[in-house]
């Protein structure tokens, strides 16, 4: 389908969910786009970090976008995660997200290597040109370790190379200066780059970030309350903001079960992502919390916690 | 004067004016004090980073705040920063500060040694119980290289030992929970810290922070556009988001003259207080645009690039 | 081949060179090969960073590991990087090394995702489970950024998980600290893990290394001069420090090649390697200077400097 | 005392002991600077890192300097730290250094702020001409988060600003490249800085500095076994390369001492520090093993493995 431009509205990062053997749930992923889509999301982002894209062979790769892209059937656009260290092997993920249908493309700067802001333009442009599919950008510097710098982000949304950006940053200041710099929250559709997208990968900020002008928000709890923000996004274009920062407060108390998992034990991204595969598990959406190897798996404590607070929050069916 | 609890509304870091031999200039600071009271600011903060605390002699610290109390006239309340490296020579300044009638102080975690939470709340505690005064944390990652972790903050809030948190970290993610935790926008004065008062020091994401339950603002433009910070803070109180987005989108766009000093020549504090410096002397507000030693002075071309932001945001007299 | 325990002396790790289309040039890589086994080097290590193994797709590094084997031809044993994201993916990596020829594996901790050290081991540990073949862990934090943590190799060592280290973490210290654990000069074989074999990435220290115990050296520069290499190790063998640091001297001199590419305009990688390759070139010994995209190429000027250096040290024919 | 040129040999940088109280214990500090005399070092370091000179007062640091001016008597040449965030600052210990009978001052880059090359060499530049003393750098990034670049230790160098280097980086690489660039081994007395002193700050690497041609050492470990340092230096010079690397062996083991302080528990300087302190104590050399506030001290349990290590390195009188 034809990519909305600029794309907008709640696009959540789809967990991957694995069976006890770490193979793709495929039954389980399904159930999650029909959630998300009963939800009210307006697009699908497959094969981002919250769905473990960094564990994935390249064959569940494909396993997971075949099947996101025939869940949604076209009712909203699916963009695709190209996640690698360097041009050539995002290229060869590029190309097999065109042929399975993907809608538009996400990549991240060249990580493992030390790269340099030149490199990284070369890097999106021949992605872009390469793989005749639009291109967000997606500067996500706790993974890369690279910032995208903003003058560079600006010249490639002004020269076309690039369709959007999802800002994992956690630099909000920075993102403020970008969207000033793109016109602001009544000038962007008539700046240099009119349909440009920008969308914010923070779950907790997202009422601050829909003010000061992006366009959608990609949250990782979203996964688990697809519904709670859609209502905080729709308050915001109602301009509703007291609605909204209400929300907003409901839904960061809730992401605190991203620190279920005890941080001497255990990586912050395990813990963050099994959170939220237990509560999806929990509230019967997939079948199993499994995380992949070598991620360790959250204790009965943890997911008794997660329990907990799925309840608080009213997101547990009653018993 | 009594310090209200919670501290709140517009709190500006001041600059420090420095005559060309790098003396304090005293009757520019004065004007300085009268600048930002006639711009209707609640507070004021001297020997911030921003008032280039981490250049002045003891000496000149004395003198600074003494000027600053004075020109007050208890007017607003007065914080002053006793930044030093850890615990003794914080208490050496923390004591020369009571006794020139600061109304709080303000104090980062140790720096230069590598430290460890339990020994960062030991600094707090001391200097607390030893200096009579309120105590506001001063969480700046980029200048101490330690980010106080939230559970901290929370147990010194709590148990008393701080009045309030500057968080001039940018992790907005992180103060959006811990503003929920406390209580959130509507249970923040019947939460467990009722008068703990929480200020972001970001420049670019006042609106947001402010719709987040912030209770008020210590920005460093707001030395050169105070009035601009205060209809800020006033649309946000009056729930006039739209408006509060905008005037946020002007001071950000202002704010670009943080990056008139080349990257390459100089460092970012030069250029960032040059400008602010820049920008008082040409609005007719300090003497001289002099920072401290070593920092190298922004060039003719970057001043009259001040000139020209300020220009465009109607901050120039006409002539 | 069966591969000593410990391996020692000195295993480069081969650039891998490119045609103008970025394709693998096979004739090129085997006289890389004869080139380095004339030299007198004891071991190959392909597909790692220097052979810009993040820059390959899974094609090409078949490609390469299948050309360095055969070329060997079982003089040496051929150490192959499986250097990818977490363990599902390296293990896929690994099963081909092996299908290959591989005499063992080079893996790192996980990257791109926030990884734990109880995370780390239990990676190594699957992977060595998996292939089969002898394990080195690859500390190398300017890319994966993490550090190996001391008590984590020792385990790994001693339980007989890994067969070694190879050490590009920069940190002299500890890994002394790590060979004084294992034993120190005199102990290391009859100490807790007597196989081990510990080896050090550095190019700069490689007579500091031997001095302090290390098995052998993995030297980027060895590429350009392998027989500098083997001199310093060998003079070293023989106790004769003297001449082993002035051998150092040269070859850190030599090593200066890295930064003719300018900091402004490129990468750090791009610069190292591209001089690397620029010097083989010029030596004869492959085709082209050519780096894989992203990568911007070393100008006339730069590979004219790596000339003048190449003469400076002899190493240039006579012409 | 006329400093030498090169500065060269064992130069400790002394602890500070302190009372119960936190207040120095010059009787303690006297009896150290003759056991440290007596150990056979060429040099003292008073006020440096592991002199805690970040929790001193500048009452207590001038109260240190001179009680070390008076025990030392000018047996040996006596460094002092002048360690503060900038010039203004570092100028006014340097003033009080000089009066006490420092004979050579060691600053570090401007910290707390953000900096920039420049501005370090107008801060080094500045501090040496007022100061009137010989001048050495210390760099320390894990202190001050900045690295020197080599191009501007180079300059500084060459043109005088500069009596030496400490170098407590840990980028032996860098150290390597640096020593070359100065005329290495051979050349460096005749090379374009002829009197220039490179010392290490690091304990675990000293034969292998000294066999790169580092003119001296200034461990914090001598304060402890400066006899040790002495033998290893000896052994050095008289390229007695094994002896070395055995004795560095031997301090290596003993190094583990810094780490008797559970990591989850207290940071990892003052684990350090109370870990040389508690070795002094146990030795007989100081009157208590306190260090500053808000450091945590050792508890019993660490002190006693504290006492086994020295038993264990011969360093304990017989009972």
């Amino acid at each position: 389908m034809a990519l909305p431009a600029p794309l907008h509205g709640v696009v959540p990062p789809l967990c991957t969910p694995l069976d006890p053997h770490g193979e793709v749930d495929t039954a389980s992923l399904t159930r999650l786009v029909h959630h998300l889509l009963d939800g009210g999301v307006h697009g699908l982002f497959a094969l981002g970090s919250t769905g473990e894209v960094a564990y994935l062979t390249d064959d569940q790769r494909a396993q997971v976008l075949d099947t996101v892209v025939r869940a949604a059937g076209g009712r909203v656009p699916v963009l695709a995660g190209v996640i690698d260290t360097t041009t050539p092997r995002v290229l060869a993920h590029a190309t097999a997200a065109a042929r399975l249908g993907a809608d538009a493309l996400v990549a991240t700067a060249p990580f493992y290597t030390r790269t340099h802001p030149r490199e990284i333009a070369a890097h999106f442009r021949r992605v872009r040109a390469a793989a005749g599919l639009p291109l967000f950008a997606y500067d996500i510097p706790v993974a890369v370790h690279t910032k995208l710098p903003a003058a560079l982000v600006r010249e490639l949304a002004e020269d076309g190379t690039l369709a959007g950006l999802k800002d994992s940053s956690g630099d909000e200041g920075g993102l403020r200066r970008l969207l000033v710099a793109l016109g602001g929250r009544t000038g962007r559709r008539t700046g240099p780059a009119p349909g440009f997208s920008v969308l914010t990968g923070s779950e907790l900020t997202v009422d601050a970030a829909l003010l000061a002008g992006v366009d959608g928000v990609v949250p990782g709890l979203g996964n688990v309350d697809p519904a709670g923000y859609v209502r905080l996004h729709d308050a915001a274009r109602a301009g509703d903001w007291a609605a909204a920062a209400a929300e907003q407060e409901r839904l960061a108390a809730l992401f605190a079960m991203v620190d279920v998992g005890p941080e001497a034990e255990m990586g912050r991204s395990s813990s963050a992502l099994g959170a939220f595969k237990a509560a999806l598990a929990l509230r019967g959406v997939i079948a199993h919390g499994t995380t992949a190897v070598p991620q360790l798996p959250l204790d009965e404590a943890a997911v008794a916690e997660v329990g907990r607070m799925l309840d608080a929050a009213g997101l547990l069916p009653e018993r």
